[in-house]
């Protein structure tokens, strides 16, 4: 018996698929301690604590990351994978990322719907500080989804998109760090968008 | 003080973005009966049952709805209005229709996330049964976008949007009938894009 449930798709957005924007920033501007992530700075608060301070030493603003963000293009085959898929789910990227940084790149991909935070920013575009829309968001934004009756298929290739693989009805991880993957052998592990499409369309039995 | 709470606008879709799909299809068949709406049968299910009895009477199937779609424009100006908004908060369109009729509509949309019920077809195209999503879908998204603390603002133009009007934090008629604008004059009336575009501004904050 066919599965009637409608699919929703949620796909982490950096590493997946657009380039990581701080690392972007960091070589543009040749500030190596910008290419800090999670992985070295565990808590994310005082990651963000410590990038808006070295933002602000550098005189850095909202307007050099729009420039970073202008330069860049989503990753090779992004926005073809998601032309294939948006006809047969609903697509909602699910991100850790600012809207103020990601929305031109989110343009180029063809404005699908992205759940993010957001930055308080001043007049002179100064970062002021950072805004997370709730912790835990892409666990929530799952479990919400499946309260309105979706199943969810879910992609990411990090540790913050642990809880949204988890809480899927299926999970995928993409381009992972083989740390991650080996930790959590029950996500299947995919590598090129023709992959992740061969997985999509077998679980949701979308036509390729 | 700016509300700094990320938008997400939703909006209904036949009568605000595309013209009434079944109310076309009457049209090119000639079988008057299908023009009838809730207005006549207030019962969702038992006007649902007349369409599907209709069908099958005429050996309508999807293929017909398919072919009539396909004829079928997204409102003058539904495109550029999406267009605008969609840089300047997520939108999600919430609809009763069904994704299978749905689906070429949203593509000259240009793709938005719709959240919407399903068909049960045969391998014939039979449309067999329909599926509704969850009862009262327009007001439970919104309440599950709020719980994921996004702010609401939604256009509708009928009685089922009323729910999802209610439950978010601006809501807006869109082309109403005169009727449901005297039992609910709360809700501003716009009747153009321009006008609804400048209330979302207003409400939003966005430049437009």
């Amino acid at each position: 018996m066919t599965d009637r449930t409608i699919p929703v798709t949620c796909l982490d957005l950096e590493g997946v698929l657009i380039p990581e924007i701080w690392i972007n920033l960091a070589e543009k501007t040749g500030i190596e301690d910008l290419k800090l992530t999670t992985r070295d700075i565990a808590d994310y608060d005082e990651l963000m604590k410590k990038r808006l301070a070295l933002l602000d030493e550098h005189s850095l603003t909202l307007r050099d990351f729009q420039e970073v963000v202008a330069t860049m293009e989503p990753l090779t085959g992004a926005r073809e994978f998601l032309d294939w898929l948006r006809p047969h789910c609903e697509v909602i990227i699910l991100s850790d990322t600012f809207r103020e940084f990601a929305m031109p790149l989110i343009a180029k991909l063809g404005h699908p719907t992205i759940f993010c935070h957001s930055l308080i920013v001043d007049d002179d575009y100064r970062i002021q500080d950072y805004k997370l829309r709730q912790p835990d968001q892409k666990r929530k934004a799952v479990m919400a989804l499946k309260s309105l009756n979706f199943r969810i298929f879910a992609a990411g290739d990090s540790y913050n998109d642990l809880s949204m693989l988890q809480e899927a009805d299926a999970g995928i991880f993409f381009r992972p760090a083989t740390k991650i993957t080996q930790a959590y052998p029950q996500f299947p592990v995919t590598h090129e968008y023709a992959e992740l499409q061969q997985k999509l369309s077998q679980i949701g039995g979308f036509p390729l």
